[in-house]
């Protein structure tokens, strides 16, 4: 693992030293070398704290049954920030054939208000559905569902509310009595996927894992709390951090203007990449004399994180400090790959589109 | 009808009229005597009050389509309270062809902690259902179905939950931050319930009623509030009286010894009448001297609620009033006709326990 990657530098700036600590979590470089998988996420420190993941892989080395819950609110589309998780999950399914339950909440979405109708969020569940196929999920190892579809869950959620009183709620989740009920009852929806892959009917009590940023927490931590209480075992936690969006700052759903979209026009890239940030000087003159600083350029974090491999990415690394890449070129580059890719990714969509009732349970 | 029947009596002792302005309701009294459907429970004044009881009324006269809603909370079993409910409903069905819609709410049992399982909770649903199905309902105009197994109700209530808040929820019910929130949700089920025969799969809006005690009416009053907001019209309801409990006061599920149950055993139920509380005098001697009081006797009430039409109830109570009849007599004859009635009931039961599955929606 390199000492001290781009993202540890990120990591300075955002201290995820200080939240580990606040939210009581183990940082990642804690765990023996060997509970470590061998990835891009982890060697590049994206994946920076965790709970009971040392558990979850000591599962996996002894052959014994593990499941990954990563679930989707369909709000907005699917992001490069989304796709930096979902490609994790996929490496978890392929290297290791874990289990990957895929819930896509488009209650949530309609109770948070984020969409008129239930219509509306359906139609967007779908939408995510079709992108998450695409990626190149296994249907032999992969539960997805959209929770309108798939209502049964609300029964396990019913089971779950039991565990929890409203005050409980209130603290984890900040709402207070102006929200509508369904909103109030949704933590117990949330805690029934990640509970879900421990029922009879998924082959009972395993370990499981989610991956999260670290600002949700604090749902898995109310899960943790009831799961022994209804017999299972508490889920673990990968933290990774937060994909930089195109100004900086977080790829967020809820800033569209900082996101590309896996459903992005392909046009609509170049002009995104064009107008990123990115730690260029001024002017070319600038470039050449003092260098750039990759270490703030979300260019290059795009760049390292999804088509540069580590060798590649370090060469690139040092031709911009050096001055030898211009941000032009480097911007370029990345147009470029984004384009191949997207343009591949969205006739996967296509295809994709077909198979949805097949793939989806309930 | 009757200027005083047992039930005025009996209304005045609890009050029916004061219950009326208290919770803003109608007395059946001042409806048109055309929209007065020719029934005993009209009659006898069992059914008291009412919120857009005569809508209702005019629009089968009018041959609109309409249904009622008459839910069940599984906790106990169904006894002679329910009955009288439920043998109101069928009325409305064998005489204008109005839909019932019976939800069975094993989800309700469950969240407030009735039952200690989910199962367990199913189980009594099941039971339940076999015992409305062996009441005679039609199953082409009878929608009945247990939260559980149709969970896609609960789409529809997280629909409705928008158009609450969590203060309103907690005024109407009395709820505290100390429940769960399975519990706090349940209002958004159970205002779904009472508008579903309005959805389009149902036929879209029309006009529908509850049968409910008037202590429920809060319930029907907060859905009737959202109800406009969704396009629906407000549901109305007819509140009955409370039938006496084997002690007096009212026969409730939640206090067993109150209780007549469908599945009581035969030896089971001459114990309960023979214990009865009745209006009669200490002794045969003052029984005859004095006559008895019909007006506070339960078993006169049951008798004349189930098993005497108005001229034998007529006979009766006069024959009771100037000593002719005894108490012990009185008691065989319910016993026997209760007897009767269960035991051919108890028959239908066990047939309709292989239909339960072909009956039940979802």
């Amino acid at each position: 693992m390199r000492e001290v990657s781009p993202f540890e530098v990120e990591s300075k700036e955002l201290d995820y030293e200080k939240l580990i600590r606040q939210f009581g979590t183990q940082p990642i470089s804690s765990l023996k070398k060997n509970l470590i998988p061998d990835h891009k996420i982890f060697r590049l420190g994206i994946a920076f704290s965790h709970r009971d993941f040392d558990k979850f892989m000591q599962a996996i080395k002894q052959g014994k049954k593990v499941a990954i819950v990563s679930g989707f609110q369909p709000s907005s589309g699917m992001h490069f920030g989304h796709l930096m998780t979902f490609q994790t999950n996929l490496f978890f399914q392929k290297k290791y054939g874990v289990e990957v339950f895929i819930p896509i909440s488009d209650d949530e979405t309609y109770v948070t208000r984020k969409v008129e109708t239930q219509e509306q969020a359906l139609e967007n569940a779908k939408k995510i559905a079709a992108q998450i196929i695409a990626l190149g999920f296994k249907k032999r190892l992969t539960k997805m569902f959209i929770d309108s579809q798939y209502t049964k869950i609300y029964n396990f959620a019913f089971k779950l509310s039991r565990g929890y009183t409203i005050s409980l709620i209130k603290d984890a989740y900040g709402f207070t009595d102006s929200i509508n009920p369904g909103l109030m009852f949704y933590p117990c929806v949330q805690a029934a996927h990640l509970l879900m892959p421990q029922l009879d009917e998924f082959g009972g009590p395993k370990h499981t894992l989610v991956l999260i940023g670290i600002d949700q927490d604090v749902y898995v931590r109310i899960a943790r709390d009831i799961a022994e209480k209804f017999g299972f075992i508490r889920p673990g936690a990968l933290h990774l951090k937060f994909l930089p969006g195109l100004k900086g700052g977080k790829m967020s759903g809820s800033k569209p203007e900082t996101c590309i979209y896996l459903d992005d026009k392909i046009e609509e890239v170049e002009r995104k990449i064009l107008n990123a940030f990115t730690g260029g000087q001024g002017n070319l003159e600038d470039q050449r004399k003092y260098g750039g600083n990759p270490n703030i350029c979300v260019v290059f974090k795009y760049l390292a994180t999804f088509f540069l491999n580590e060798k590649e990415m370090t060469e690139h690394e040092r031709n911009c400090k050096s001055g030898k890449l211009m941000c032009g070129e480097c911007k370029q580059m990345l147009i470029n790959k984004l384009k191949k890719f997207l343009r591949e990714f969205q006739k996967k969509v296509k295809k994709a589109e077909e198979k949805i009732d097949k793939f989806l349970l309930g």
